[in-house]
């Protein structure tokens, strides 16, 4: 059993509407000092093995066609300890 | 300028059906080997500073009233490098 997080944010470049909400939400609450928020989203896969770098290309695969969307979302994949 | 991740995550005993749909897409695009699919939220916030013990106990204190409902969600601040 491994476990395996793909992280998935809007890139730079991409307008974040929700990371805009939340920050100029932190304010009104009396948080002040964050200048920029972003929000995405993270997957945590448990997989029915080890990670090896068969299983790690096929969730390289996931996370382009299903968990993100490659024209306005970079990923991030990373085994877990 | 210091950059912290807040991940949010259900908590496990809550069921969670944006992980369910993932982990039930999975096979009817091919994939196997993924046992269990939990999804959550990840918020990269950017300060105006440095990340302190006083700014980092503020992070955490939006992470509980704004970024994660405690009731239902668990959370992770942590400081990137």
């Amino acid at each position: 059993m491994a476990r395996v997080v793909v992280d998935v944010m809007p890139k730079p470049e991409i307008l974040d509407p929700q990371g805009k909400a939340v920050q100029g939400a932190l304010p009104r609450l009396g948080f002040s000092g964050v200048v920029d928020v972003r929000q995405g989203k993270r997957f945590e896969l448990e997989l029915d093995g080890e990670a090896s770098e068969a299983v790690l290309a096929e969730v390289h695969q996931m996370a382009q066609t299903l968990l993100s969307n490659p024209v306005i979302e970079d990923y991030d994949v990373r085994v877990l300890p």
